[in-house]
C-alpha cells in the first residue's frame, strides 16, 4: 500500500538520519571562531520570503543548511566559548532529546504519558542526591522535582505560589485587589528574570527591593532584614525573596543561611537561583558550600541545561511543599479529568508551572546520566574549575589587570587598571581575535570582562591561547 | 591526543545515534494500543533510585528503553489516537528537532544567534502566507510573530501585555496598586489556560467573564458586549478578550468579527486562540473560516505542534504591534547589552515571552515545511476532515448515538441516546478495544465522547475499525 505523501515509513526516516549525519559530524568538529560573522539582515535575505509549496530534496535543505543557516550560528560549543554561561548539549542529552521526539510524549496528566512523569520524579531525585541536596525536596515527599524549561519560568512559578500564600490564595482568585503591598526581595546582583517574575505576577517591579551587595557582591543579609522591617513597618507584607547561588555578573554566593534568618522571621517564601553554579554540587568537595542553606529553602533551582551538559532547555526545580504552587496553578477542565487524576496518587506536572503540555525531557538526563555517569560529569567540573585557576593565577602576575570580583568556580571577572577604555580594549581584543567569545558585566559601576570557562571542548590549549592573548595587552 | 571522558568525538556521537536507529525504527512502526498498560508506580519501580555514578553502555540503556520506558509511554502517534488533540511529530520535525539540539543555539538575543533570531521571523512570515493572517502580523511591519513554547505561555504574555496598555504600564511596574478593576473576557467553553493566565498575571480569576455561548457552544458576542457594559459600569476597566478558534471540548469557532467589535468600543485587546484549528488554515478553502476576524485582533496563536506535526513544543505567536508585549517584558541588565540590540535593528526574542534563553525551534519549522511542502500537510488536514465526516455519518445513521455539537473540522462530539450512562459505556467501550484512545468532555452539562482525528497514522481502516465498534454500541 501507497503512503500518503505526509507519512514517511520508519525505514526512511532512518535513512534521512543517515544522510544529515555528514554534516552533523562535520559541524560538531567545530571549525571556526564563536561569533557569527553575519550582519543584522544577512541570513533572512537568503531565505525566501514565500512559503516552500512543493516538498523539496533532503539533499536540498541540507546544502542550504552549511550555506544559508551555519554562518548565521554563534558556537556556543566552541573550545573558545567564555562568554554569558556555557550551554552545553551533550551528545549523550542530544541522543536522548531525539528519542524525547520520536517518542512524542505530551506528559501535562500522568496518563497522558506515565513514563514521562515517573521518570522525571525519578531524575529529579537521581540529581537531589547526585547534587547533595536536602531530604525535603525528595521524591515522594511532601515536595519534589519538576523540570521547568528555564529558570525564569522557575522563579515566576515560585513567586505566584509564595504571594498566594501571603494572601492566602486571594491573589490568584481576585489579583490585584488581593495582592496589596506585597513586597519581594533580591539582591541587586541578581538575575534580571526575578524582575520580569514581579512584573508579571502582579507584585510590580517598583516593589522587588534590590539589597544591597557586600565587597564580594553577595546579598548583605543584615540589610536584607532591615529592608523587610521598614517595609512591614510601612505596612507592607514581605512574601518572597530570592537569593542566588552562582550570580550572573561574577558568580557571587549568597550566604543563604543568613537570609533565611530574615525570611523565617517573616515568613517569607525562599527561593535559591543555583542556575549555573548548581552543576557544582557534581563535585564532593564543593557540594557543601553550593547547597549551603538548601534546608532552608522553600524552592530551589539549577538548569543541567547549562554546565552539565542536558542541551536547552531544562532546568530543575526542587520545593520543599508542592501544595501552594498547585494550588495557585491547578485548572481542573473536565476534559483534562480522568481516572488516575481523581484517585490522587499521581503526580499531573500541568500543575507545576505555566504551561499544560509538556515535553518528554526526564529522558536526556537519564540518557546523559547513564551514559556518562555522574563521576565523570564531576571531573569535567573540576577541570573547568582547574582551567579558571590557571587564568587567575596569569591574571595575578600581569602587570595591568586584576580580577574585579574573586574567582567563583570557573567564572573570572577581569579588568584593566586604566580603567573603563582599558577594559573595553581587553574586551576588543579578545572578541576581535576570532577564536573567543566573552560578555561583560559591571561591578561597582566599573566595566569587567566576564571569562566563563564551561564548554565540553574547552581544554589546556584554549585557555593557553587566551592567556597570551591577555599577555599582550 | 585522548580525549577527556565527558567528551565524544563526533564519530563516536553518530555511531551512537547509529545504534539507536533499530530501536527508533521498530518504535515507530508502532504496534501496540495508544494507551499505557502501566499502573501507578509501576514505572518508576523498575528506575533505581540512586544516580549512575560510573557511565553505562547505550547497550544497556537500550534494553531499558524497551522494557523499562517503552510500556509507560503513550502512543500520542498511533492511528487509533482519538483522544485530546493530536500532538504529531512529523519525521522532518523531528530531524529538524535534532538539528537544534546539535547546534545547540540560545536565541536570546539576535547577537547570541542571528540564525535562530532570523529564521524564526522568516518562518512565522512562511506560515503566515500559508495560512492566510493578514498583513498586520506581517515580519518587518509593527509586529512580527514568535515562537512561544505553548500557548499557555502566549496567552499569558497577550494578557500582560493588555493589562500594561490598561494601566499606562502600571500594573507591570506598581503591581496591584495599578491593575484594581481589570476584567478579562473568553467564553466558557474556551481553554483554561486563559484562567491559569488571569490568576498569574494579577487579573484574578475571579475578574475573567466566562461569556455564554450560543447553541452551537459558540460565544454569544452579545452577551459579550453587555458583560463589558455592565463592568464599565460598575466601574471595572475590560482589558482583554480570548476569542477561541477551535475550543477544546467541541472545536467551535466564536464569532471574531462580532468579538472584535465588542472589543473595540472598550479598547479591550484581542486575542485568538487557534492553537489546534489553526492548521486547518492551510487548507485553501478554510483559510477564511479560520481567519475569520483576524485583522481586527491583536495577537493570534496556533500549534504547530499539535496537528500540523512540528513536534512539541512549538506554539506560533503574532502580533499586530510588539511594542507594549515588549514594554511589559523588557529586562535589559548590563550582562545583556550588546552593539546589535543598542543599534535597535534587529529583534531581540527574549523581551517576546516569560523565558529568557530560547531553544531553536525555527529550524523544526523550516526542515519540515521544506521537506514537506505546504500542500501536502494541506492535504493531510483535507484527509483528516473527511475521515471525520465518514465518522459523522456513521452516527447519523446509528440509532443510538448522535452528536452533540456539530463536526467541527475533524472533532466530533459524540453521545449516547441513553443519556450519561450509555455515553459513559460508549467511552468505556472503545478506550477498553485496546485499538483506540478518546476522551470526553461536557456539554451543556452533559458527557460526550470526543474523537479527535488528525495522527500522521491516522487512516481508513482505524476510521472503520472504530465505526465497527460504534456499531455494536
Amino acid at each position: 500500500m501507497k503512503l500518503p505523501a505526509w507519512r514517511r515509513t520508519p525505514e526512511d526516516f532512518a535513512s534521512r538520519i543517515e544522510q544529515s549525519i555528514p554534516w552533523i559530524v562535520e559541524y560538531l568538529k567545530c571549525d571556526r571562531g564563536p561569533w557569527s560573522p553575519c550582519a543584522p539582515g544577512e541570513l533572512a535575505a537568503k531565505v525566501p520570503v514565500a512559503p516552500p509549496l512543493k516538498a523539496e530534496s533532503l539533499e536540498a535543505v541540507l546544502d542550504d543548511l552549511r550555506t544559508v543557516i551555519e554562518p548565521g550560528l554563534v558556537r556556543w560549543d566552541a573550545p573558545g566559548w567564555f562568554a554569558w554561561f556555557p550551554s552545553n548539549a551533550h551528545p549523550d542529552a542530544i541522543l536522548g532529546d531525539l528519542l524525547a521526539s520520536v517518542t512524542a510524549q505530551q506528559g501535562m496528566l500522568w496518563t497522558s504519558s506515565p513514563a514521562c512523569t515517573e521518570l522525571e520524579s525519578r531524575m529529579l531525585e537521581w540529581l537531589r542526591v547526585a547534587l547533595g541536596l536536602p531530604e525535603i525536596f525528595r521524591e515522594g515527599g511532601a515536595g519534589g522535582g519538576v523540570i521547568q524549561d528555564t529558570a525564569s519560568s522557575g522563579v515566576l512559578a515560585c513567586m505566584v505560589a509564595a504571594r498566594d500564600i501571603a494572601t492566602d490564595g486571594a491573589a490568584t482568585r481576585q489579583g490585584s485587589a488581593a495582592c496589596g503591598g506585597l513586597t519581594a526581595y533580591t539582591s541587586e546582583q541578581a538575575h534580571s528574570s526575578v524582575l520580569k517574575a514581579a512584573g508579571i505576577c502582579g507584585v510590580g517591579r517598583d516593589n522587588l527591593r534590590l539589597v544591597p551587595t557586600d565587597n564580594d557582591f553577595r546579598m548583605d543579609a543584615g540589610a536584607l532584614a532591615d529592608l523587610m522591617q521598614s517595609d512591614i513597618e510601612a505596612g507592607l507584607r514581605p512574601c518572597f525573596c530570592c537569593a542566588t547561588v552562582g550570580t550572573t555578573g561574577c558568580g557571587a554566593i549568597d550566604p543563604v543561611e543568613a537570609i533565611a534568618d530574615a525570611c523565617d522571621t517573616h515568613g517569607c517564601w525562599l527561593h535559591v537561583d543555583a542556575s549555573w553554579a548548581g552543576t557544582a554540587a557534581l563535585v564532593p568537595e564543593l557540594q557543601s558550600q553550593i547547597t549551603s542553606g538548601a534546608t532552608r529553602a522553600d524552592s530551589w533551582s539549577f538548569n543541567p541545561h547549562k554546565w552539565m551538559g542536558a542541551a536547552f532547555d531544562c532546568c530543575c526545580l526542587w520545593l520543599a511543599d508542592r501544595a501552594p504552587l498547585i494550588a495557585a496553578m491547578s485548572i481542573d477542565p473536565e476534559y483534562l479529568r480522568n481516572a488516575a487524576s481523581g484517585g490522587g496518587d499521581v503526580i499531573d506536572y500541568r500543575d507545576w508551572h505555566v504551561q499544560l503540555g509538556r515535553r518528554f525531557r526526564a529522558i536526556k538526563l537519564w540518557v546523559l546520566l547513564r551514559c556518562t555517569g555522574v563521576e565523570v560529569l564531576s571531573e569535567m567540573i573540576q577541570f573547568h574549575i582547574d582551567l579558571a585557576s590557571i587564568v587567575e593565577d596569569a591574571v595575578n602576575l600581569h602587570p595591568h589587570l586584576e580580577l574585579a570580583a574573586p574567582r567563583s568556580l570557573s567564572l573570572l571577572c577581569i579588568r584593566h587598571t586604566d580603567g573603563e577604555s582599558g577594559t573595553q580594549k581587553l574586551l576588543d581584543m579578545v572578541n576581535g581575535d576570532g577564536r573567543f567569545a566573552a560578555t561583560h558585566c559591571r561591578l561597582d559601576g566599573a566595566l569587567v570582562m566576564r571569562i566563563a570557562i564551561g564548554t565540553l571542548a574547552v581544554d589546556r590549549k584554549s585557555v593557553d591561547s587566551l592567556i597570551e592573548v591577555l599577555e599582550q595587552c
